[in-house]
């Protein structure tokens, strides 16, 4: 029986089937990954003596499997190895090393996930399981975020019927409750890390291929010699961060600033013909230009990330998600961040500006009048603000799921359809004989599933907490104008989590279970967003709430009036997030409580093996020992002791001139007595 | 030789010298500290299995040892000491319990501190050898901070030279420094718990003997009954700090704000006769009432604390600091705020709301012209700032130091000598004959430096603490007034220190040698006083840096330019304080690392004793080792035992199609060269 097997796979692609050639193997590198854990103070309990001992008491989970036999593949040789990696030096060759679908599995699991309302603790058991930490983070996130999203549902919902929007009791619930939800998370982080044995895994993940070292030193830890890089050259290379997120901001900036303001030109001064055709025109210019912008720009952020040469993929990955962050950021938000902040109160001083863009539609107009704003009675368009948030609140999230789920099925079928067209055409032109040509029968059906998967993409756990992440952003930033932003998401996470389960089951690869102990740097982005969300919060609050007429050139509103409101706003927020960091710090997490617990019982275990039971229990608990009783007869030797040398220092002479606890009682009662005639009684003691 | 013995005190109090009956026991409870030390995670390595071993490596300090005997006389009886609580319960009679001071140590000490500039790493380890971690960590804070303030003072010494004051450079550069003053400390702290071995300390503190609980529970750690107060409750009774804040705000703010408005009626109003004896009117109403009030609202600020029920000492004084902190923070800064925020901007609108202390002066004054500002041509004060700070960095410090080290010292000999008079006098009248009368010849000497060491108070780290920050708060917040504040603060610091060594060693009783892992509530302090800068510096620097003309009422200030500056500077502040977290996380403690490295290596040693010294280091380092090396025979025997089992299941079949590494090759070369034809060659591998 071979442990590996060669197939033919699609568009001239080999397929190598691998298996651990022995059980054993496996089992001895589960051990040794399990003791390398405690090593590193990931485990807390010592693993036991005998490797089989252990493995039977904690059984190796498919996850874990899959983890160690791809690092088997990855890891370079002198780390034990194969040194395989996919795509780059020697192995360009390797597209990608995946493990195959259970199919069974997966079906009964999207099946499972799709007739329940909520999740537990043992389906993120069983997503931790079968797809690794890292994954079952995200899930357990999303949910986390689902049931509290129910909050501001209703709440906005009531809201939305009873006060409408701007209303300032809406902003404060919700900057609370993204206070209380950021918090809740960190702690509940913490906890679920703990439970899944995964705490401070982050501190000893995979090193990256791509590693490149100036020095070699000792490690201070394990002594042994480990390669580093000067982190004052990293420092250095990482504050070229900011430059880039200055440019990104301007280039994504004014771009999307300038087809704003060709929208609002074309919407509200222009009155020529084809107008609303040229209405298309920023889309269509958007269209265009975006996808190009921010492919460059990411493909920048990939060549800075790379330059501050990360030592980890952990450490890699979560410089990229920064990177991308500030992308994202400034793509999602910013368009109505201009609406609210540069349109609605500037907008009389803007668009008489706006006349450069008579250029674009000049071949078009019949006259200059049609080109220029009436001089007076210009009025800004109300429900500009509230459109956007239902677009970027609804629309969009809708569109993303489609393209998410959807897209990728329908696109997949027409792709094999054409492919099953060509092929046929070509087998009866008598041409190549195509992939299965070779296949027999009994494997026909197993090798095509193969070959579908091996054409699936891998699976990216930061593109979808990238998308929740920025769901979050415009719940904080910008729901207070459109209080329903709670329900829309509330619905839409329910089908999210479902619709990202069934895109791991059937539109990816077999994802790598890798580990992790928290969501990462989405946890900074979060924490980010919902402080930034006290600011613009308060801001629209202050310039919206208070005109009737909806169409309204604010009229009272001063600039430190608006400022005010939003100092006044962060500091508060400020102030309730340290309050309720204080309080949450209060509440023990079960998690660590019985990471502690274990530790103590093992230390315990350790003084019992070196004290006795019995004084390990009495050292513990503070008890007094029987050992530790002054007795009697050691008091009596030390005196006899005194006795037999003799009167020598003053020293002694002092504590021998009362003898006993009697005589210092009669003595101290004496005195006592003698100052009896003074009425102060104070008694010191001293040692 | 006893152990106990009695002689008269001064004030008809009696003195109990008291010594340990028998160093073995003494040892014993070294020992057992240790051990709970290290089962509660103080201390990292284990302690060896025999006693002896462990206190001949690990010496026991002076600190220890008077720690440990304090404990064993005032741990309650059932913790294993004889529960003596001074000043309460049945033990009121009792004074106070405290270690009589080692003279020939003090001397030395003091001489060596005041001969040198700084202290260095040894001075502090001495230092916590005989006060303990508690008074090392002031001194060592305090040197820390005598170091940094080195660079303010230079600073500010050419910024006062070259630029005068309200400087934006000085501003900026005196945050940057607060920042990274904070921030140090933050990790030096941490590294000194580590390198004293008391890291995590605090969790273990002892108990008050005033903690009421509600219902005793199992611990989840020890698994032992421990006596618990409800955290819900305290948190309900931790709310009553709101009212307490706001009240003490109100009552000490309006006394301030008071004597400030009568200060300026009476300088800058009033013009009949003795106005220059009136001038000193609020201070006499600050002297007469400020002490009565705050001792009012610290008593109600101990009173809540109690309230607050603390189950540790720890607990209960970091909350009690809190308290204080609101207090000195209003009556040492509001003066300052009052002035620079209400007094310059606003004078000219307030001068003449300020006739209602025409009432003082009636009686005073000769007619109502006296009494009223000129209407036009009033001018504000422009020194009085500059004057205010100068009077609060120099003088105050100075009376401070006077007050701290001077005062006591001659009030002492000032009393001593009262007393000798009087007992003379009493003496020879045939009265009482004084304490000295039963006085052996040969204890003399001694039994006055006893009753001396008796009469002293108790010494109290915190208030040296409390002294230092607030000095820290004048830097940070108003030294953009004076920039030679930093030049002030560096010499009076040089001299505190040898002040504070001078005070513990002649001016109290020896202290207790509590330990400590860190500075405590302070830090919060420090960081909050720091921040509050960059809100107080921009502001100073925007309301007065324009002004050339200095009795300026400010020309181009605007309410929205003066809250874009805070918020610019805050922000601004934030965010570079993020930055230089960052940043020195990366920089890894030197304690933080042995503390891992200790860690390591008992873990490698136990992993040593279980599977032997070959494999543990081999498991240590990530090596292949011999056991799993995949061998030839391994696999040989897989496949002989397939072949026993026959051709079973359709996988079995589809591994043995290609047998052995030379037949796969084959068939892969074979499909390889048949796709030639196409471009694309890509190999995929599965497993």
């Amino acid at each position: 029986m071979s442990n590996r097997v060669v197939r033919n796979g699609e568009s001239c692609a080999l397929l190598i089937f691998v298996k651990i050639a022995s059980e054993k193997h496996l089992q001895a590198e589960v051990y040794r990954s399990r003791v390398q854990d405690w090593l590193y103070g990931v485990r807390t309990n010592a693993p036991q003596r005998d490797m089989e001992t252990n493995l039977d008491r904690e059984p190796v989970t498919e996850a874990e499997r899959l983890r160690l036999i791809y690092l088997l593949m990855t890891k370079s040789s002198h780390e034990g190895g194969a040194g395989i990696t996919p795509k780059s030096g020697e192995w360009k060759n390797v597209e990608s090393i995946f493990a195959l679908h259970d199919q069974k599995f997966n079906k009964a699991w999207v099946a499972q996930l799709t007739s329940k309302y909520f999740l537990g603790e043992n389906d993120f058991k069983e997503i931790r399981d079968r797809f690794g930490e890292k994954i079952a983070f995200y899930f357990s996130f999303l949910q986390s975020y689902f049931l509290f999203l129910t909050f501001p549902a209703i709440f906005g919902f009531c809201c939305w019927v009873l006060l409408g929007k701007y209303s300032p009791a809406y902003a404060i619930v919700n900057g609370l409750w993204c206070i209380i939800f950021t918090e809740y998370w960190k702690k509940q982080e913490t906890d679920l890390a703990v439970q899944w044995g995964v705490r401070g895994v982050s501190k000893i993940q995979r090193h990256r291929a791509a590693f490149k070292y100036d020095r070699e030193v000792k490690d201070p830890v394990t002594g042994e010699q480990i390669k580093v890089f000067s982190p004052v050259k990293r420092l250095a290379r990482q504050l070229l961060q900011v430059p880039f997120a200055i440019a990104a901001s301007l280039a994504l900036g004014s771009l999307i600033a300038g087809c704003f303001a060709i929208e609002i030109f074309i919407s509200e001064v222009y009155s020529g013909p084809f107008k609303s055709y040229l209405a298309f025109l920023p889309t269509v210019i958007l269209t265009i230009f975006m996808p190009t912008l921010t492919t460059m720009l990411t493909g920048f952020a990939t060549k800075l990330t790379e330059l501050e040469n990360y030592q980890s993929t952990d450490a890699h990955e979560a410089a990229m998600v920064q990177k991308i962050f500030v992308l994202n950021f400034i793509s999602s938000y910013l368009p109505i961040f201009l609406t609210a902040f540069v349109y609605v109160p500037f907008a009389q001083l803007i668009v008489p500006h706006l006349h450069i863009f008579q250029l674009i539609v000049r071949p078009l107009a019949e006259n200059d009048k049609q080109m220029t704003s009436p001089k007076v009675g210009f009025q800004i368009n109300p429900d500009r603000l509230k459109k956007q948030v239902i677009y970027f609140t609804v629309t969009a999230q809708i569109v993303n799921l489609a393209m998410e789920v959807i897209v990728p099925y329908v696109t997949r079928k027409v792709f094999k359809k054409v492919k099953e067209v060509t092929a046929d055409r070509a087998a009866r032109r008598g041409g190549g004989l195509g992939p299965t040509a070779d296949d027999h029968p009994e494997e026909a059906d197993f090798l095509e599933r193969v070959r579908n998967q091996a054409d699936l993409c891998a699976y990216d756990v930061t593109t979808d907490f990238r998308e929740m992440v920025v769901q979050f952003g415009y719940l904080s930033l910008f729901s207070v104008i459109w209080p329903l932003t709670g329900v829309s998401f509330l619905i839409n996470n329910w089908i999210e989590l479902r619709g990202d389960a069934l895109k791991i089951a059937m539109e990816t690869q077999r994802p790598v279970p890798w580990r992790a102990d928290s969501i990462g740097p989405w946890l900074g982005s979060l924490s980010f967003l919902s402080w930034l969300g006290s600011l613009t919060s308060s801001a629209l609050v202050y310039l919206f709430c208070r005109e009737n007429a909806p169409a309204g050139t604010p009229g009272d509103i001063t600039g430190w009036g608006l400022l005010l409101t939003i100092l006044f706003s962060e500091h508060i927020y400020l102030a309730i997030q340290f309050g309720v960091q204080k309080a949450l710090a209060k509440i023990d997490s079960p998690g660590l409580q019985k990471e502690r617990a274990d530790r103590y019982v093992v230390k315990k275990q350790y003084l019992a093996e070196i004290r006795g039971q019995e004084e390990a229990r009495a050292m513990a608990s503070g008890e007094v020992t029987r050992g530790e009783a002054i007795s009697k007869s050691t008091i009596e030797e030390a005196a006899r002791e005194s006795t037999l040398h003799g009167h020598g220092t003053p020293e002694k002479r002092f504590w021998e001139r009362q003898q006993g606890k009697a005589e210092t009682i009669i003595i101290g009662k004496g005195y006592i007595s003698k100052a009896m005639s003074s009425d102060k009684k104070e008694t010191k003691k001293e040692l």
